[in-house]
This record gives structure tokens, sequence and C-alpha cells, in this order.
């Protein structure tokens, strides 16, 4: 064979044809020599201080970029990170998290190595994490090796979830044939069946057009499913009244859609849009995401009866699939396409909208018109940071109070706003920052992306569990803004449960030391560091009108100090709810 | 029912009359109101930074107390803590994993909540821990709870291995009858089948009788099998020249058998003992570990024929079970104790023992004769240490140099030596330390211990996996001296791969600046807080004769500057090893 490369190089070559430029990672033994081939195939390495940490920073690049890359060693580094990859299968991300484990003679012969649990079983990982990846891949021999890489990163983009990857260690080097590196891996999505789609695009246009009350409902999986741009061009289309389940906002372009009305919150936020809400007659949802949190505890789904929920690959009408072919899906981001072509807008509802008066009041609060020394309360504190952001920023809130209160941004054009609305894992946000941070450079660098920064709202509690993403940000010398929100513990567990029991405290660090624990340069000027605190009104006027935050370049912490009790109106009212779930039955006897 | 409590009270009332006294980890909206029982029941709550520091801090904690608890919600705290357990089942450590869930009914119909993948599947995390555990129990149904907890920790005992507890959110205050709790939990073991193991006595008294040059290898499952003092009686029964494994080391009373050689390295260490122990007719293995790195590359152990080895439940010759009776095992601690009643010494061979003049050079070297402005190295740091240790401590030595570095140690009567030598996760230590010194804490109060210190030494690399195991030590005001060795990333895989590529880098923080960053009081008597770092002998030579330091009270750390490419003579020859195994068969082309 004339063209051979080594398998590792492949694979790597294979990353970088499909957008990866860094690999997230911790060096283990078992992968060593792979990452030798890291930056001959034009990649960074990451070097996380944890595996958990370069999962969460792998989710949060793959949000950005559509794709990445996690390296960790076997056994004991695959699980430290498996926390991550269940958040990335339940929100649909996909990453590429490959294992370096040990030589195959040792695999097959069972032998004690560490990094196993020592009974001769090295599947047991692979068999776990079967559960958490929508494929994988053993490559264990050398002549499916490469279609077995093209196979499972072709899933792992086109199902949008992470995949699986083991690199036994006496395969990294193994020749193959390095010919297909020529043609692209094939994404294409093969056609729908034209009558199929055509039945379900009739039906669906008959259900718009006889609409008197209709309502469209934007949800995170649009990013997923590959139609953000579809959304917005559907929502523009009909001028329907658009609302978004938190897991989608930043979707639609707020500031080009006057029938945008924001989050909405079921019976736990604006209750004239509720109402409003209950009683049309249409609702189309665009990537639902239908978990407790995401739908205010199911509040916000409305019956099966006047919905249609778009999903990946399947199309609802009435809680059922309104037609699939005989491969058993749909394509819906390509029927999107076909659906507006033949939108006739002359045909759409004509109706007058009762929603001007029940639009929130989302414009920034100015400062000035706060006491100076009055406490950030949440009330006000996520509408006024609206007037922070600027178009390109990619904007990102913690699980808790962040989560909610996000959902009172109002978003320049071409923002991004992650959050996570199934997974919910306290401490991903400051991870995926990392890796989002490191994702919007990288895109800038080769145009794809406007200059922005990367902004990240975090809770005290939340920002413990993962502290040294912050030694990887300095680390990697990236650029980022974190606003720590020290309100003294778990806020969103105490409005669940024991408002004042010490298990809802945390340790109190200081947390604007950080850049000095985890060896930030002191004075560079190509990697400044500024921290502040605000404990009022006045405080964070002052610290927001800094230059240098306002720029975002270096590592910017700011710690707001805010009342333990405080969050958001329609989180305070969601706790409520789960805390009573939680409650319920808790009565019976033996 | 007369005496009905809530079935929470009765599980941790249960934990307390086995000996437990804190309950590590992180509450979660599935466990926070079963954390309101854990003061009422005499427990403390550690609340740890992150979950798998709580499972590592709850594994260091059972290493020493024989019984643990952590506590974590639902989906995302238990597969942050997995990796923790994966090494308690793989280094046959109690610890019992109490995780809170979802209501039942929520469960039973597959509603799509927060913290699952959102795919309807709730057994999915359970299944995971299955593969990890020794027994498991969900407490969804109050008529089986109570006997369900009992038969679950009786297992987690006798089989010294974590168990899974599914504690649902609705059966937290359950009542149930109370009244088993006057009756402890069962934890005898069915006595033996006398003739069974009267021959397998009889075979094992011939064969020691009978030998001409015998070998006990002492190794770390001695104290998972609850055997310490019979391993310690057997040694000093016999006289027999006497080496440990490394995960053995601390298990002999090194003060009192002058028969005791240290650790035995196989073809790594000492070559006259390796040459030795390869002629011996008899080797008695106690608890035996045999993983790759335990053993050496396993060259440390001895070919089938002429060893007999001690497990929990089986006596091993010739490689096969000698005798098991109709269950299918014999308990080997009760076997030990009556082969030691029958061993008569006056049969015991006579030979001359050349072993003198093989012992290890291990007395303390005198720090005085180093020169002050010379490098601390590792062939001289690890011996000089031992004249820092006491009776009573307890010492941990993390993955990487200090694993193979404190083979080397010279330990006290009554001290203890954690280490890991199969699942090898770097960062585990710092947590385990957590765990340790609270354990050290509460048995010095219920003068079960001779009060000690406790005294890790932890990797730099490991350190950043783990970091905020320091803020646990803090909240919880625990007493523990840490050196910290700085050899400017990871050594122990620079040595086996790629020692100058940065990927074996890690961010240099400030280490020292820890306390300052996790919150640690300044000037509090109670809890004394002291860094200081040490580039030569002659500052360490200073460092440790701070009387602060030598007393061990409060959080006293260590920064100790080594070179990067310095370690232990064994670990560099082993690392050689692993990386040259790891190489070889990497040349196969497709």
């Amino acid at each position: 064979m004339s063209n051979t490369i080594p398998l590792t190089q492949y694979l790597f070559t294979r990353l970088h044809q499909l957008g990866v430029r860094s690999v997230h990672g911790v060096p283990s033994d078992y992968n060593l020599q792979a990452l030798d081939y890291i930056q001959p195939s034009g990649l960074h390495w990451v070097g996380n201080a944890n595996e958990l940490n370069a999962g969460y920073a792998a989710d949060g690049y793959a949000r950005i970029k559509g794709l990445s890359a996690l390296f960790t060693g076997f056994g004991v580094g695959e699980l430290s990170a498996i926390n991550a990859m269940g958040g990335s299968y339940s929100e649909k991300v996909p990453v590429v998290h490959i294992v370096g484990t040990p030589l195959r003679a040792a695999q097959d012969a069972g032998v004690c190595v560490h990094h196993t649990l020592g009974d001769g079983n090295y599947r047991v990982f692979a068999e776990m994490y079967e559960k958490l990846t929508v494929a994988q891949a053993n490559l264990n021999d050398p002549l499916t090796a490469c279609a077995l890489i093209d196979a499972t990163l072709r899933e792992c983009i086109l199902q949008s979830g992470p995949v699986y990857i083991e690199l036994p260690t006496d395969m990294v080097s193994v020749q193959v044939s390095g010919e297909g590196l020529s043609t692209p891996i094939d994404l294409e999505v093969p056609a729908n069946d034209p009558e199929t789609e055509e039945a379900i695009i009739t039906q669906v246009l008959e259900r718009i057009y006889a609409a008197k009350q209709p309502h469209i409902i934007v949800d995170g999986f649009c990013s997923s499913y590959g139609y953000r741009e579809e959304a917005n061009a559907l929502v523009r289309a009909t001028g329907f009244p658009t609302s978004a389940a938190i897991f989608g906002k930043g979707v639609i372009d707020e500031q080009q859609n006057s029938n945008f009305y924001g989050i909405y919150a079921g019976m736990f936020g604006n209750q004239a849009f509720h109402a409003w809400a209950q009683s049309c007659d249409l609702v189309l949802r665009l990537g639902p995401l239908d978990s407790d949190t995401n739908t205010y505890g199911f509040t916000i789904v409305p019956a099966p009866e006047i919905r249609i929920d778009f999903h990946g690959h399947s199309v609802d009408m009435g809680g059922k699939k309104a037609g699939l072919d005989k491969n058993g899906k749909v394509h819906v981001k390509s029927l999107l396409q076909k659906l507006l072509c033949q939108l006739n807008q002359s045909r759409l509802p004509q109706y007058e909208s009762p929603l001007n008066q029940l639009k929130s009041p989302e414009t920034a609060v100015a400062l000035s018109s706060l006491k100076q020394d009055g406490l950030i309360t949440q009330d006000i504190f996520w509408k006024r940071m609206s007037s922070f952001f600027r178009p390109g920023d990619i904007i990102l809130t913690e699980t808790g109070t962040a989560y909610t209160g996000g959902g009172e941004f109002q978003l320049p054009t071409n923002t991004i706003l992650v959050n996570s609305s199934l997974w919910l894992s306290i401490g991903y946000m400051l991870g995926a920052c990392c890796g989002s941070a490191l994702a919007l450079r990288e895109m800038v660098a080769e145009n794809q992306r406007p200059a922005g920064r990367t902004i990240l709202f975090e809770g005290d509690g939340s920002l413990q569990m993962t502290a040294q993403a912050i030694s990887d940000m300095i680390r990697n010398r990236l650029d980022v803004v974190i606003f720590v929100l020290n309100n003294d513990g778990y806020t969103i567990e105490r409005l669940i449960h024991g408002m004042t029991e010490s298990y809802n405290d945390v340790q109190p660090w200081r947390y604007l030391e950080a850049p000095n624990y985890f060896g930030a340069p002191r004075d560079d000027p190509n990697y400044p560091v500024t921290t502040s605190q605000a404990a009022n009104w006045g405080e964070l006027e002052k610290v927001m009108s800094d230059e240098k935050i306002q720029r975002g370049k270096g590592l910017t912490i700011v710690e707001l100090m805010m009342l333990k009790e405080d969050g958001p109106e329609a989180l305070k009212n969601l706790a409520a709810f789960v805390a009573k779930r939680n409650r319920s039955t808790n009565s019976s006897t033996a």
C-alpha cells in the first residue's frame, strides 16, 4: 500500500476536516502516545485539569462549533467524564469522546492491569457509555478502523449526540490507508420520500391557514436539529406571536422579530400571557424539549390536539407522528425548507393580536433609577445586564438562579445563549464556558463568527464544583468575563427545601483570589486579569463602566453579593412547585 | 403499628449503629428532605464541594473506619461520583452510596424530569452502578425497605465493597417499623464446614513444615478481608522472611518484626532480594492483589506450584482453590485463626536466613549529611521523611511518584498507610485524605485510635484534579498536613512517554494560596493555617523543624520543589516497563 498513515493521524485529520481545532482532555498512560499526533494534525491540546471539566468544556465547544473532541484514558479518566457525556446525550450535543484503552492482547487475555476493576472485564466502561452515546466504535482492527471512524463521526453529527471511540494503545501508530481522507465524510441526508413529505406539509399548512389564534414556541433542539435559520424564517414569514421555552432562548433573533414575546413560563410566569396561550387553537413547536424544568412543570405544553411538534426526524400532530417514510423518519430541516417555500402568506390567518399589552417590559433598566446603596436584587439584575451585551457575544447561564434569570435578557442579534434545561448538572457551565470561549476564538480567527465576548453568569455553589476550569481558561489564555453570584450557598436548593439549613451552605471562598491561586500571569498586557466586587447597584454601575470589563479581554471575574433567599420570580414559583411535588405522597405507612 | 419511624431515620440509625458518624455528599433537590434526618440521627453532614471528591472522601473514611456513607442526587450527582465508586469496588472498600431519586410515580410513568436522559428510562444509572457495587437496593416499597437496608449493609461489610441504595423522594418520610433497630444487623459469618477447613489447614501446614526456603508476601486485601491481625500473628509465629506488595505496606508492624524486609519490587527493585525470592520453595501470600502495578509487572507473583494464596473466601494452592464447602467458599479469617492455633512452631523449617545482607538501608537518612543547597531528590526524600512519622499517624501517598516513594517509608507502630494499587485514579488521594482525617478525628474522640496526624504526599497534577477537597477540609476544620510535590506536571506520565512534551505540563498554580482561595480562617487559634515551601534540603530541614508542622494541627501545606524528571528508582524502572509494553506490537499494517 503506497499511502499509509498512522491510525491516530487518520482520526485527528478527520476531526480537523470537520472543523475541530482543539482536543479537550487529560493525559493518561493509555493515551499518551496518541497525544503525539495532535499537534502534527493541526490541533491544539487543551490540557484540562480534570476529566469532568474537560467533558463539560468539550460540550460547550460543540454547542458553539457543532462538533468537539474529548480524549481521556481508560477506566478512571472516562468515568470521571461520564456525567458530562450524560449531559451531551440528553441535550443532543455532538461530542467525540476518544478513550485510550490498554493493549489489545491484555484486553483479550483479561490481564489485571491498573484502571480496570480487576475482574478481567474490559467491556464494563464501554457498556456504560453505550447507554449515553449515539454510536460506539472499538478501533481494534486495522482493516475496519477507518471505516468505523467515518461512520461514527457521521452519526455524531447527523444524530447530534456524543459518540464513544476506543483506541487501544497498540493501535495508535498502526499504519492504515490514508486515501479515504481525500473524500470528505458523507454528511448528506437521504432526501425525504416526496409523497410523505408533501402529505405532512399539506397537513401542517392547512392547520396554519385554518388557525384563528396561532402561537409558535421555539425551543433549544432547533440547534441540535440544525434548523435555527428555518425557525427564524418561519417566525418571520408567519408573523405569528412567538415565545421561547427557556432552552430555546437566543434561537430567535429578538431584535428583528417584534412578534417575539420572550420566555413562556407557563403558570409560573406572566399570567395574562399564559391565559392567552392556553386559548390558542394552534401551537407550532420547534425543537421542543419537554422536561419538567424547561416546560415549567409541563405547564407550557399545549394539549395534543392543538399542537404540531417539529422534532429532528418527525413532525407530530395530535401527539402522533404525522407521517414517516419507509425508514421510519422524515428529515425535518429539509421539510421545513420546503414548507417555507410553499407557505402562501396571503392565506395566513388575519387576527388582531391581543398581545401588545402582554409584552414584559424587557427594556434594560437604567441603573440610574436605582438607589446607589440598594442591594442587587434578582428582579432587576437580569434585565439590567442586557445593556452589557453586544452582537457576537456568547452568554452562558449556569443552572440555578442564572438559568431562570437568563430568560429575562434581551439579546442582541447574533448572540448565542447557552443553558442546560434537562441535565442541569451544576458546575457544568464553568467548564462549558471554557470550551465556548475557545470555540469563539477559533471561529473569529477563521471569520466564522463576529468578534464577541464570552460572558458567564455562575453561581457560587456551582463554581466550587468545577473551579479548576478557571485554571484551564488561564492555561489557554481564554478571554472570559465571569459574574460570580455569591449568595452564600445553593440558593436554588434553599428555594426548594431547607432555606436556612446548613446543608445548603457552601464553604465561603474568596472568589476573587482565583486568578492568584490558579497561576494567572501578573501584569501581562496580552492577558489582563481584572477582579472586582459589587454589593449594591452603585458598585455594580462602577464595575460595569470599567472599560476593561466592557472589552472582555483576558480574564475578568466580578463577584456579585446577593441575598441567599433571592431569585428570579419564575424560579421561586417553580421551586415551590418542585418542593411540593417532592413532598407529595410522603405519607404512606408500612 | 406502635413504633414507627421515618424510613430515612431507620437507614441513618443503622449506619450510626455500624460506626458511621459522618455522611459525605452534596445536596440535590432529590435528596434535600432526607438531609433533614442526618443531624437528628447523630450524624455529621460533610457537605463536599463536588460529588467526586465526596466519593473519594467516603472511600478514604471507610479505609480507616471500616464503613462510610455517601449521599448524592440522582443522575448528575451519582455519575459525578461513579469514578470513586469504581475505585472502592476494585480495591474492596465498603462504601454505602445512597442516591436520592425522583418520586416513584414519576419513575413509573417515565416522566421527563430534570437529571434524566429524557428517554423515560430511570434505570440506566442503577444499571451502571450494578457493575461497580456488591449489592443494590431500591427502597421503593415500605414493606420491604427495612429488610433491604439491613441486607444491603450486611453485604457491604461482609463483602467489603460499595453498595448502592436508591431512596425515592416520596419514600424519605414514609413510616416504617423501627422495632428492628433494637437488634443489631447480623454480621456473623457462618462457621466453615469443619472437614473442609481442617483439610485445607492440614495441607497448608504440611507445606509450611516441609518448606526449605519459605517467604511471606503480605498484601493490602488483608484489610478488606479483616485479617490484618492474623497476618501479623502469622508473620510473628513463623518468623519467615516477609515482604509486602506495595498495596500491603503498613499491614505488618515494621517495628516489631525484624523478619520484615520491606517492599518486594520484583525485577524493578533490589535484585539480590528478587533472586532470593525466586529461589523460594514456598510463598504464602496474604490478601494478594495481582495488578500489574502492585506486582511490578507481575514479577513478584511466584509460580503457582510454590505459592499458597489466602484470599477472602478461598485458599488457593497450585493456582486452584484448595477446598470449598458446599456454599462454594471458606471464610479465610476464621481459617487463619484456627491455623494459627494449630501451628506447631517446633516443626517449622530451620534454615539460616541469607537475608540480612539484603535488607534495604531503611534507616531514616539524617538530613545533616545532605548538602543544604542540594535539590530535594527522590532517592533520599522518601527515606528521610520516615523520621517525621509517629505512632498513630495516617499516611496517604497519591498515585504517581508518591505511591512508589511510600514503599520506602519506615513506619512506626500503629500507623496506617493508604495507597491505591489497582484503580490508580490521580486526584483520589486528596479526597481520601479529607475522609481519612475525619475518620481519625472521630476515632480519636471515641478512643478507637491513638491521637495521630493525617499526612498526605500529593502530586501537583493530582492535586489539580480535586483541589476543592482542600475546601472540604477547611469547612470541616480537619487537621491535615499536605506535602505538595511540585515537579511541574505529570511526572509519572513523563517517565512513561513524552518527557518534555507540553501535554504532560500542568498550569503552574500558586499552591500555597489554597487556604486563601478556599476561605481558610485567618488567625484562628483553633484552626491554624501554615504554608511553606522548600526547594532544597536546607529549606526542607527548616520547614520540618517547625513545631506547627510537627504538631499537625489545623491545615498545613508544604510545597516541595522537585525536578520534573525525578522519581523513585523502582518507579522509573516500572514506567520504562509500562512504556515498552504500551509500544509493543504498534507496527502491524492494514
